[in-house]
């Protein structure tokens, strides 16, 4: 399902001009899935799909017609409110849908007038979360984060002995999943310095941000019965940006022996436009595992995809104060990386998680981890990239930051680009900080 | 919404004679709430109130609209098929409904002649989770337990220095979270044994079990908006049991530095009754928090409660073989606890889990944690009650046993009972481990 197809062609043209804007995210070649509405006419939700500065509406599109076969199925579920019924029919679904948009949406389609109607401009559109996410599980994929962290908390052992053998991952809090752009309060909690005999409960002063890719879950699999690795991929629906917000004075004192918990279940920031893996296959890389690394154990090792694996996917993490937002200056970029420094794949991940008998569900949502790469530039959190607090960033308005003050905005954006081939964007995740309210007593 | 009112007077008695049967978990004085459907009729879920040997099928009652005011509108929604709705109500018409299904169960109750032809016994009966679980949080509130674990896997320092400050908890899985009678297979994941150079994927051999107590979180709170302690016990609705599996090699190798992970998220099993905060009222007893221990902080203090913060609620853990079970013999009891020597308060676990903003969902479940009290009988997991799988136990079949094996059935009971009170049951919660499936490669 994630080859190369007609849908792939760097030379398709769309009669939706803005899908042939120079740097558009969203060409005919991408055309992720979202949950949308209008804002402010009390609409209800539904999927949609991104081509260019517009959004095909899947509801409108449905009541036309369009489409026949798996195609029209998948239209029929793509329709509701939220993406799980698309997410659960399985790979040769969605496949069928996308290539009946793609050809649909091209210069000359006969389906022209009808499909027209139903554009809407994503100017005008607020989003929803793609999906009801089940169960939210957070990995930690990059093998750098887990050495820059691990050299902070513990500087005799930064790599635990387990981490080339096992993709880590710990479940996170599915409630407080939001949809860009969120706007969340600093949250309190029990913090401790070290040189204080007691924690107390205050405002987190050690805000920070993690990096990271969402994975949306398409089919899952029975209680007990684990999805073998070579099917993995087929079980995934796409990918998503990711922020999952992290304090890290709360995580300090909160996190032995069970792992992080309030320090990172207060929000947790996704982007709204699901990009698939199949609009994600001409970008695909092999994993460059060290030769001296232990191989993958079998359970995890896909050998027909070694060679394709990976992801190219550049990413930058965006900083914008209020000072700098009051003064029109955009976001200025303090990092970037990319999603093929991950030590473990997305089907690992997968393979993994059910290896044990896990049911996984359409909608539930993988993060890769912060997603750091080998050089300081690309560090993926703000404890990394400003040495634990210790070597402040200087922002365009001469503001200095370690970690993030109140009215702060964080942009993620992440795009595939590459010589002979369409540019695949995810759009923006953005999130804001609100002042701490008065802690509850 | 907990103090002692007219559904606690342990005088009264019931129109269904099981109800007075000596040693019933469910006299009228209890009324917890399930979800049901008779066995093998095709029937839909909904709730349902346990009297004695029976069931009050609400669905069935709200159809002949016997009530009023507050206790009607819960029935309406108590009778849906999960209590998600009747959870998010809160306890003004948690009470109100329980008045009423009170009265129309005791002797000589005018409603007997509407109320009977909705009996329906025990026996015929299957059991859903009694909630759609949104999220679910498992806590560390026994000090014992923590204490004895840490133990285990850190000599030197049983207790970490958070423990007496932080209500420890992390997020675990709520796909795999079943009702009683669960049968599950035996989980597989990567084990490393100490001496080996490298893990292997296999059938966990260090099968263990954790005694905990489930508390059904009812309204929610908004994201951003902290419950205070004061307030938290009006968004309970109420406890079960709860087995929390764990793959103890599984873990050893997988939790650091997140935590538990695949040696948890295999197979979680709760009973299937709901029993009311307000039915636990006469069982109310003071936490024995050790005067040199330091005060909760403020936002963790609920002054007005102290004095009866915790639950005299009597625990067991039964064991029995596949060869006991083949002779007919019941399980055999290894382990009795009592939920009052947990060190956290439920009221404590909801203001420190929302205290940074997080929001819970009606339906959303917390564990306790292993309710290990403090001496080595009252150990409420295997791992404990045989330091660490080295001193087995022998059963009445003659069979030893450290950790599980496949065929083993566990069953939980918990209850409350004190002279001059009515007995308030749990009911049981029984698991059985099948055996581990091949190895999906």
């Amino acid at each position: 399902m994630s080859m190369l197809n007609e849908t792939h062609d760097p030379a398709l043209r769309s009669w939706v001009d803005s899908a042939q804007r120079e740097g558009t995210d969203f060409p005919i070649q991408n055309l992720p899935f979202a949950s949308f509405r209008r804002r402010g006419r009390g609409e209800g939700w539904r999927g949609g799909v991104a081509i260019g500065d517009a959004i095909v509406d899947l509801a409108a599109l449905h009541r036309v017609h369009p489409f026949e076969g798996q195609a029209a199925e998948a239209l029929a579920v793509a329709a509701e409110p939220q993406l799980n019924a698309l997410m659960a029919l399985g790979p040769a679904h969605w496949s069928a849908l996308r290539l009946a948009l793609s050809r649909a949406l091209r210069t000359g389609s006969p389906l022209r007038a009808l499909v027209e109607p139903c554009l809407l401009p994503q100017s005008e559109a607020e989003y929803g979360l793609p999906a009801r996410i089940g169960d939210y599980t957070d990995f930690y994929t990059s093998i750098h984060h887990a050495t820059n962290i691990g050299r902070l908390f513990r500087p005799d052992q930064p790599l635990l002995p387990n981490y080339k053998w096992v993709p880590i991952g710990y479940h996170g809090r599915s409630s407080s999943v939001g949809v860009s752009p969120q706007r969340f309060h600093r949250p309190c909690g029990q913090i401790k310095t070290p040189d204080a005999a007691a924690p107390v409960l205050a405002p987190s002063r050690r805000l920070d941000i993690e990096l990271e890719l969402g994975v949306f879950i398409g089919p899952g699999n029975a209680l007990g019965e684990p999805i073998p690795v070579a099917e993995a991929e087929s079980h995934v629906f796409g990918l998503v940006l990711l922020n999952d917000w992290s304090a890290r004075d709360i995580q300090a004192w909160e996190y032995q022996p069970l792992g992080p918990f309030l320090a990172k279940n207060f929000a947790t920031t996704v982007s709204p436009w699901v990009v698939t893996l199949e609009a994600l296959a001409p970008y695909r890389v092999p994993f460059e595992r060290p030769a001296d690394d232990p191989p993958p154990l079998p359970y995890l090792d896909d050998a027909a995809r070694r060679d394709r694996a990976a992801f190219d996917i550049q990413l930058t993490i965006g900083w914008q104060t209020a000072q700098m937002h009051a003064h029109g200056q955009p976001e200025h970029v303090v990092a970037q990386t990319n999603y093929r420094y991950a030590y473990w794949a997305v089907a690992q991940m997968v393979a993994h998680h059910t290896v044990n008998g896990c049911n996984l569900q359409p909608g539930d949502l993988l993060g890769t981890g912060t997603l750091s790469g080998p050089e300081p530039h690309q560090a993926a959190a703000f404890i990394e990239l400003t040495a634990g607090g210790k070597q402040p960033l200087t922002l365009p308005s001469g503001e200095q930051r370690t970690f993030l003050e109140d009215g702060d905005t964080v942009v993620l954006r992440g795009w595939c680009q590459a010589p002979g081939w369409a540019r695949i964007g995810f759009g923006e995740c953005r999130g804001t900080v609100l002042p701490a309210r008065a802690p509850a007593v």
